[in-house]
């Protein structure tokens, strides 16, 4: 390992760095891993994978039967201290487990890091999707309902950052191709207010998105109801599923307002 | 900061130790803080704190408005890497979809970490408890449902070092108050294959758990069923949602057996 010890700042970033890598390197696909796979994922020496991993089995964060190592549960905890950092998803989640009691949909809260929205509050009914979502689940902003909500309502200058920056990319069959069909669709969600989204993610997914806004006025978060195309169409997402997920979404702006200060932890007030 | 930096394998070790205590430091009550507050709660130099804060703010752990410091939903991945490390929440999380439909009540799986129970799989339908239960969700062990079906599958010994550690806090009207009371508890539950608790982790709730064996039929996890009180006597819970909730883990069970090899995480199979 080229850590330049004589840099201490550096030394200890470095080191952090590598020790967060550590723990990404596992995966569904990289569940166990020796200590010589490790290193060739995170690119360590193995003295340095050695190194980290003990740390880590040390904090309680990684498991080892002295030749494999795996992560253990305690990992949640730091996401943990995201969502409890946040009162976003507290505040949604009774307001989500109204909205599934009445749609009898899975319903969603993401928000957006990146490029990619990242689920932080979900109230799942039955299985529609091929992959299973988590709080924490990442998807490319463009292909999702909620990503287009919270594209569409970014600063003119970040959007194009965006558009220039990210390829829209096929991921199924309905997906949109190009960024001037990507823009001319967030112009649309923008004007509308809300923003359909039919299997372009995935066959048989229709997804319908709304945005939260936060004290500001400026949009925080998306919140959406997801459903097989089987059993929506397109007119009865519309007519049956946009009015409640509007209702939902004015609920959670209003609790927003009267929430205690500083919980927003990152996320744009 | 004391780093010895002409030892980098102890350096390197504390920097990933105090970097992870940096982001354990943001909760609830302290979703944002300024550079003092950080190097305060976590025993750190300032320089030392700035460091670390610095790096997780490169690494998108951290946003900051120049002044004060908060956590990014980025944070999720570092859970959601053991939770697409692990295959129990994946292969469980449509079988309680079905279980919620079902009894609709909210279901949760759980696996024991340390003294503490944590959530890893979930399905809510309307909120009953006063603190909201997350994935990454921690409960002392002895309080819950989950818990006593997991320490009562506990091998004899590490119970007993258990039952020596830990000593029950009242925290509720009927919490079980002394150890001998839990031990008991223990025993009928290992017996009995299944576990009722009445309104000992919060007034109103009452949870009925299940064990859930792996492949070596070893309990690994534990899943309940948790109702409000007013609406579920015991004899309710035993007669109408034992009956479904046993038939969910043996069916969970049986697809842990054929799932494939090495996704077990941290967990034991």
């Amino acid at each position: 390992m080229t850590e330049p010890m004589n840099e201490p700042g550096v030394g200890s970033v470095q080191s952090l760095a590598r020790g967060l890598a550590v723990i990404r390197a596992f995966n569904e696909s990289r569940p166990e891993m020796t200590l010589s796979e490790v290193a060739r994922v995170t690119d360590l020496s193995r003295a340095a994978a050695r190194r980290f991993l003990h740390t880590l089995v040390q904090l309680g964060y990684v498991w080892t039967d002295g030749r494999v190592f795996a992560l253990t549960p305690r990992v949640l905890e730091l996401g943990f201290s995201y969502l409890s950092s946040v009162s976003l998803p507290e505040i949604a989640q009774p307001h989500l487990e109204k909205l599934v009691a009445q749609v009898h949909e899975s319903v969603s809260v993401s928000v957006l890091d990146g490029d990619d929205i990242v689920y932080v509050a979900r109230v799942p009914t039955s299985r529609i999707m091929t992959v299973s979502i988590n709080i924490g689940t990442r998807f490319p902003a463009y292909a999702t309902s909620m990503g287009r909500v919270l594209l569409a309502h970014l600063p003119e200058a970040e959007l194009e950052d965006y558009l220039h920056r990210v390829q829209p990319e096929p991921l199924a069959p309905h997906t949109l191709k190009t960024r001037d069909a990507l823009r001319g669709e967030l112009d649309r969600v923008r004007a509308q207010g809300w923003c359909l989204v039919d299997q372009e993610l995935e066959a048989g997914l229709r997804s319908l998105a709304a945005p939260i806004r936060g004290r500001s006025e400026q949009v925080v978060a998306a919140m959406n109801v997801s459903s097989h195309a089987s059993r929506t169409s397109g007119e009865h997402a519309r007519r049956v599923l946009l009015p409640p997920l509007l209702e939902t979404a004015a609920r959670i702006e209003a609790d927003l307002q009267v929430a205690p200060d500083a919980r927003s932890g990152g996320i744009p007030r």
